[in-house]
């Protein structure tokens, strides 16, 4: 029987760079999805099939897993692989993520759009990460292979619920030098990105018709989370050298809100710092509202000196620093932390526990690999250099087309520029022309109108989106009205 | 300056197997920690350490980076390195995770000490997962390693919403070669474990005050999960061939429930598997009161034949399938999936974003590399055969101890045993000895009082263990009240 089976054309390319086992498993793929080898038929057995083709039959049996393992071919025990039916699964039509023209240019439609293809460096206005040219490929992929060579049989099982130990040593370091009293046991915790962490935090401390603090302008994520918990979310004036303490005190008095949350250091989008003064301003407003406080620190590493932290001052007491590495070595890697006072700290690993038992350990080894070498300081001073000079040549652009500029940032990825002109409408035909910016709307608490936009500084060398943006600026104030 | 300073004794060990950059860290930083070198001096330069112990210069600048990262020193730009002032952080007491002698044996205990130092081998008795020493260290490590040779830059970014595209095709080529239609790209996420992806499902679906549906016994943090979330948890006793179809349709009359949750294939704790004529009652009786059903697939590679689904008979319309790749990879990779309707999973898809952003790509590749090489079905194979083997073992001890098993288990890593006696003091006492039983109490959505044990086969050749089980059972069956 395996004679007549129709082997040839193949013939194994052996200087082609691509396992025999590859070829051979493409090839009956291929017979079997152009219907040359139909549902119920049996492949040769691994015998004949090494004889036919003089392969080895390790080589043969890697390709019949294969096969097995993408559903054409299944293996009956002891009777050889069979031909699987055709799938029914019928193709549905690709999902849309382009805007629809009457749709809202919302948190969801940006968060999507932000990750379409994982990719953006197609859409550099919109996007909340640098350009991967920009970061480290070769060094994560060194500390990948490092991890995969020392995989030690801890990893088949779950990790300890505050996260590798070896990792909040090194987050603990870095944080005792910046003067937080962090104790990796006791203070600290591993989270799967900064977002988790807050999304954690909320979880914990905020119930439905709870007031939450934000900034105005912020970080939109955060409200479409704290919306969809039922909590009230109020927006406190940020100015350049924080925020506005005068409100933020009429605030707490008016809502006896349980928490605020802000970017202390490298705020997000106008890449201001809290200044120390202002920074013992709003600990004692939290103290005497007693409500708690989260210092989100995305952008932190991108500060070139030692910016004034709150978990510092209060010393961890009402202050819940957040973290994480996704702007500097890899989105992907999904590795933040949260460090706080203990008593909070075991309730937030209750509830990660409860939520997605133990952060992946993968990651956090690879973080750690990189720390511990000592080679991420160095990483960041790099990519800080870069990220200044191209934040400055976007600066002079947008002040070459007649934008504003209130106080320009000395640090981070953005630039929150004053357009003079109704930015979701400008943003809404950017992205009809497939050019994403970040209108001001989205980073309003109350979703008001707004003539910023934040524009992130990895459009830099990007002629295209900078043409795009003059030619609507221009059309913009012609005609204010469309 | 530089010649002055303290280098000796440090003379590099060449044959130490320790990188000399390792060497003349630790030197430098055991001497700080010994007070040898105080806060604010200078560490010799570069130039001048190297000259001094005939390194390179590189190799000393990769030492004094190890510092840096360990916060034992700081780097001023262009004028050296100097020792860190000591820190502040005195040292907590160690967090105890025994049992207090008057505490509740919870969730939340026995939570915690599953995850104790991530090592469940030490206590086989309540650990759900298996002995690293039966899963497959080395495939793991050459997967990691692997795709640490091939990281793309679209790993230094986020991933795509749903999941990496390769691992979803995986996914769905072995779920429809179960029958159950799942298109890659419309019936498909990734989540973070099987645990994240129930989490997504009752956050979605759930509201305070609602009802939910789970199985008696059950899955122990499944219920802790929807207490947290305000929901009423009703259990629905489980008989050997699925859940009770007459009691399941009197209680979706009497509480509306929004969400059944069940294990159909091996289920926890019994290793049950519901029959084809059960599965299409449930799913009847879900269609009459309009109630979603949550198909938990945690332990369905454990299932030697092709078990009866859910997702397959209602073709992804009302049931969701959630899988994952704990038990029978790696635990602390956390990749699992869910599988439901195109609505239901794009709903998923924003609720994963907003809570944590993109589930981390690192793992998904690994268990996606495995796959594809399509080594994970012969492994699954072997680790059947081995915990096959291991439960009729301990099935054979439990009944020589006069237990009692009302239907034995034909698959799976459990035995639910009855013990005739009250299984919570036992375990009590047990964890008094340092040995972990889960007692049938935790199973219970009631917290009835049980004589009930789950036995994870993992014990099998523990003598200790099972020594600690066979006095405490003839010691409670002495003196019933004690």
């Amino acid at each position: 029987m395996t004679h007549s089976f129709p082997v040839s054309p193949w013939a194994p390319l052996r200087q082609s760079g691509i396992s025999l086992a590859d070829q051979l498993s493409e090839h009956f793929s291929e017979r079997i999805r152009n219907h040359g080898l139909r549902a119920g038929m049996r492949l040769p057995s691994v015998r004949a099939m090494a004889k036919e083709a003089r392969l080895s039959r390790f080589t043969v049996v890697q390709a019949y897993d294969r096969l097995v393992a993408q559903g054409l071919v299944q293996s009956r025990r002891g009777a050889g692989f069979y031909v699987c039916p055709p799938s029914s699964v019928a193709a549905l039509p690709a999902v849309n993520s382009t805007l629809a023209p009457g749709a809202a240019f919302d948190t969801a439609f940006l968060l999507r759009s932000m990750f379409r293809d994982g990719a953006p460096q197609d859409m550099p206005g919109g996007a909340g990460l640098l350009p991967p040219a920009w970061l480290d490929e070769e060094m994560v992929s060194a500390a990948v292979r490092s991890v995969g060579r020392s995989i030690g049989r801890s990893m088949l099982s779950y990790g300890v619920p505050h996260g590798l130990r070896a990792l909040r040593q090194q987050i603990a370091s870095g944080l005792q030098a910046q003067d937080v009293p962090a104790h990796p046991d006791h203070h600290l915790m591993t989270v799967a990105g900064v977002t988790h962490g807050l999304d954690l935090i909320v979880r914990l401390v905020v119930r439905p018709g709870d007031t939450v603090l934000v900034e105005d302008p912020g970080w939109f994520l955060i409200f479409g989370r704290l919306t969809a918990l039922g909590a009230r979310v109020v927006g406190v004036p940020r100015l350049a050298d924080g925020p506005d303490v005068a409100a933020l005190a009429r605030l707490a008095e008016t809502h006896r809100p349980k928490l605020f949350i802000l970017n202390t250091a490298v705020h997000n989008p106008t890449g201001h710092t809290l200044s120390a003064g202002i920074a013992y301003e709003v600990l004692r407003i939290a103290e005497r509202h007693d409500f708690l406080l989260v210092e989100d620190d995305t952008y932190a590493d991108f500060h070139p000196g030692g910016p004034v932290r709150l978990a510092a001052l209060d010393r961890l007491n009402r202050v819940m620093l957040v973290g994480g590495y996704s702007k500097t070595l890899a989105a992907s890697l999904r590795v933040g932390y949260v460090a706080g006072a203990p008593a909070m700290i075991e309730k937030l690993v209750d509830l990660k526990l409860l939520g997605g038992l133990t952060t992946p350990e993968l990651g956090e080894q690879v973080v750690c690999r990189i720390l511990v070498e000592g080679q991420y300081r160095r990483h960041v001073e790099r990519l800080r250099a870069r990220v200044d000079q191209a934040r400055d040549k976007c600066i002079k652009n947008l002040l070459a087309m007649e934008c504003s500029i209130a106080h320009e940032p000395h640090a981070g990825m953005f630039v929150w520029v004053d357009c003079g002109v109704d930015t979701e409408a400008l943003a809404r035909k950017a992205a009809a022309l497939g050019v994403l910016f970040a209108p001001g709307v989205l980073f309003s608490p109350r979703q008001a109108p707004s003539s910023h936009l934040r524009i992130a500084v990895s459009m830099v060398d990007n002629r295209h989106d900078w043409k795009v943006l003059e030619n609507l600026l221009q059309a913009s104030r012609r005609h204010p009205d469309t």
